[in-house]
């Protein structure tokens, strides 16, 4: 069932960035995707190379270069900080090797035109790492919202909560938009396709870390969007979950519903004299194992074929463009046109 | 159990407006509750109350002043339409006489300051008709939230989908602030209680009819409301849900989370070829049975017992400013401060 | 909505048997149900019918004949302790009322055969209190299996799970089958319609009270019936359910699956750091109350039309032949053909 | 997360069988466990072997013993034929190779017997393809069992619905038992632990292809069973589910229950006019992937750990006692003391 056959030649990956995210990222392109081989790591950090590629019988580096360099390698993982991702995506471009990004491609909307100019310069696939297009039940919603069994698309919503903010003082300023509400952007934007987002109005808070509040600090966050063929869409994060970790999605339109996920899993419940209660996830690397590997094994499949990966740079920046509105929606405690977002210098005035 | 041992002498009602509401709560408080007695429906339209009435073995007549004469009513019933509400209720106070009214208790904060004095200067009961309150589930919900089941609240959302929407040119403008959404306002406010909204953002279109747009019709609309206790809260409304009626709602706190409310109902699922499907919740009266009886026997025992109701004129003023603040909201496409709704001289400069 | 309109005549009830379900039986007729009202209650008890019918506004009596030759009642409801159930219907019918009688109508299928042929002879409906039949979720089930939804029945499941246990010494001996069970094996032969059971096999044994074994005490069992259509089906029982009162139905067939039933209720989830957790039924008056109500109107209904009640005396003695086969079995330590209960002395050789 | 580090040297496995599982099974081995490598597929049928090993880029033979004999491979997975089980296991034990055999391991108590002293000689570990022990939600399960979450199991009930009967002339007889229902003995026995059956009761019929009864099918089956510690159980199986492939079970004790499992699949619902719906699963590769590559990666830590396997022969001897006393059961048309089973001299007495 799952393997084509004769299976084609594992694509050769590098990896640059061996944090949580590149790990769990390398050790499933190592070991568990027969459409895949891991060549080399790289990160900066002494020794994190080494002590992740090691057990995975990979080669290890702090020099990207050697990396883009390397004849063997295919293609690039970028899973680096976010903010070096959209200048490796260019880079690895330059080097003509294919490019899966980690989400956010770019931080800001000129980057995002410089890192997909740069991959369709040099002719390679761009893939970037939205988890929940390859999750069994939202592609299963997809299916139904692109079948029609919703109609028009009239209310959205998407949330993603965290479960646990270990450092508040280590978050970058935006981050609750630029790289959690990101996800639910680009899943706004999926479920309601063929429209644009036109009109933002965010509402962000340090109610989980109050004390950093005034450094800056938003862990909570509301958000909704008007699109251009009506539709309206809230978007929710928390970086605190107490009970996990919590994805949900939901369209509603003009002929039907579809509600996909749910923190409560697995199929398992107690019933006892207190009800009935049942185990919940508790992290992202639990709730989506098979999207991760669906994602690189989509993206490998797009190498091999040359066809065009089912998400990539435009789909990134369009997701950008909501997360920068809600950035200057929070700054002006008032809603924005999307558009202003892409004439910066306008919109100032 | 349902029943206290003696029972007390039933509670008798007048009822004023014989629409479909109005011959719901007349049904229940003839048939239903021993606590209630139906003595009277009064409905202007001719023959509309004596249709209703003359069934439920109860008088009826054209005339309200009739109602408010009779020495039988204990206490009336405010089911006319949503405008002649506060007027309603300050005249049955006037006459002494124990006061239910259906949501929404008044259109401005001048009518329900004008309802509430009305009512404590008579020294009657007032309750209105936020149904939710009194449904088990979201009784049960209620309690988890009190008892520190959710922690501090942080995340709220409520919604209101109707199963359809049958004449768009009936629907006075901003209807869906102040009849509808103005549940999922008392919902938040009672779920968050001891906060009070202090910012509003409404975004409102007119998505299952647009051909009533230019006349005014706003059939969907989604609300972010911030609480003074930092809160975020989403409420969402659709006048035209294709599988039924709808109304959830979600408590996200520091230490959990509440969910309450499903339109799927009853316990039966069908498993075949198509995989597997249930039935869902058609109508409030479908959904709400249980609680439209519960509002009134509770109301029944604070008349008998002297206590204040569960829910009064506090309760449907908290809401209003919400509503009104919509309104304000989407007129400006900005968010309202709600202070501004207490002093609309101020607001309009 | 659920009311005629005009409403007939309430009908005019005699309720013998002053217990616990007699008790909600007479609440429902007398406050509840506009089609019925509530005349007299009596029971043999000092006291009993005379605390129970106060507060209702009904007369009450020691004396059954008292009940059955009073003009004003039209209708007898028999909640009796059970082994008296069958006398009484015939004795009421004789007397020209319609009878209700709580599950089991019998203790023998003579007694069933008689208490059926006497309300024949006396032309009066008598209607069995097999309440599931009234329950919104196994009605929706039923209609689903009606309407060919899982096509041929070939595997079913009932089961009934009652929360406790309160004296294991006044347990009568059989009671699991005749008193318990006895709603399954109705729900089985109405889901199964058209087929009768043929061969039994029971399982039982006193695992909840085993001090009582010995005693005769059955608290758990299981039981497999196969059917004339070749269908196969398992109804279980226990006396103590630590979560509350479990019934549940499975209809499984050729093209599909009916669930129907669940303990858990109402539609709240508290989400916390010990996973999901919502509340469970934890009786029959909670888990059923609609169920009630409804099974009385419907006799309500077939007395003023004079249809035929939905569930009668062959229900019943269907229900009771193979609970008498359960009892054979365990007797005998072997499967059962039910032929053999309609035949005792043969059985016997 | 998954894996140790540095990761063991992957055994090294020959697999005899290529048919649908084996095929499943290997190509988990090749492409989805780092823990393991597949070094040659061994079929008699000639093609197959080459068929399924090329595209994994494994060696591929007809000839058995060549993959005993074969150096290379430390570990057998045994995936023919069911007959062929038992001997296979002897052979490759006999060959020092740990072996991992799909259930059943054997057919008859003497063949199980006989394989499990064959691995005990030979000091290889030994462990049979009970997949669900190492399904999520199973586990799942039996921790809150082994927990104390229920009590003293009381009732117990497990299931298997297969999607579809292709060829049921195919069939050899008691597949139900042997093959199927065998699955659930062995969760039975392992919810129960410590407790073995004493008494089983087994009814069979061709339901599905009624036309094939005579010819000895048997493809719908209900069990009842009594254990030492007197908790009755049931299992149940149908070949054929019109929704796809159902696993469930239940443990009902003295102080709660846990349900486990589910046909519904993945966690999206589709809400319209119609009501709710959801996918379910439909193929047991479907449902169980983790699974399957769960159990064979903890066969793999115990050949490299020398730890023994968490389901082994006696759990496979175990389980079939009950399957072979279900044959004895239809056979008789009665109840089969278990013990029986032991003696299969006296028992035909």
């Amino acid at each position: 069932m799952p393997f084509p056959s004769p299976l084609p030649e594992p694509v050769r990956f590098g990896l640059i960035g061996a944090g949580r995210i590149g790990a769990f990222h390398a050790t499933t392109l190592a070991r568990r995707l027969p459409e895949a081989a891991l060549v080399v790591v790289a990160d900066p950090a002494g020794g994190a190379a080494e002590r992740l590629a090691a057990p995975l019988g990979a080669a290890a580096t702090t020099d990207v270069d050697a990396v883009l360099a390397d004849d063997r390698v295919e293609a690039v993982a970028v899973t680096s900080s976010s903010t070096a991702h959209a200048d490796l995506v260019i880079r690895a471009a330059a080097a003509g090797k294919a490019v899966f990004c980690e989400k956010p491609m770019a931080m800001t909307l000129d980057e995002a035109d410089a890192a997909i100019a740069a991959c369709r310069r040099a002719g390679v696939p761009l893939q970037v790492g939205f988890n929940r297009r390859f999750a069994a039940d939202f592609a299963a919603a997809k299916r139904i919202v692109d079948d029609g069994g919703v109609g028009t698309p009239q209310l959205l919503r998407s949330l993603t909560r965290d479960p646990g903010l270990a450092d508040p003082g280590a978050v970058p300023p935006w981050t609750i938009f630029t790289q959690t509400l990101i996800h639910d952007f680009d899943t706004l934007n999926w479920f309601n396709a063929g429209a644009a987002a036109v009109e933002v109005n965010a509402m962000a808070d340090a109610l989980v870390a109050p004390g950093f509040r005034s450094a800056g600090l938003l862990d909570t966050a509301v958000v909704t969007i008007r699109f251009g063929n009506g539709a309206l869409a809230t978007a929710e994060a928390s970086f605190s979950a107490a009970y996990g970790y919590d994805v949900r999605g939901e369209v509603f339109g003009s002929s039907g519903m579809v509600t996909v996920g749910t923190p409560a899993q697995p199929a398992v419940r107690h019933w006892s004299g207190a009800g009935v209660a049942g185990p919940t996830v508790r992290a992202d690397t639990e709730l989506f194992p098979d999207a991760y590997a669906a994602e690189l094994a989509a993206f490998c499949l797009a190498v091999r074929e040359g066809t065009p990966p089912l998400v990539g740079g435009d789909d990134a920046r369009a997701a950008l463009r909501i997360a920068l509105a809600c950035v200057a929606s929070v700054e002006r405690g008032a809603p924005v046109r999307i558009g202003e977002i892409d004439r910066p210098a306008e919109a100032a005035v």
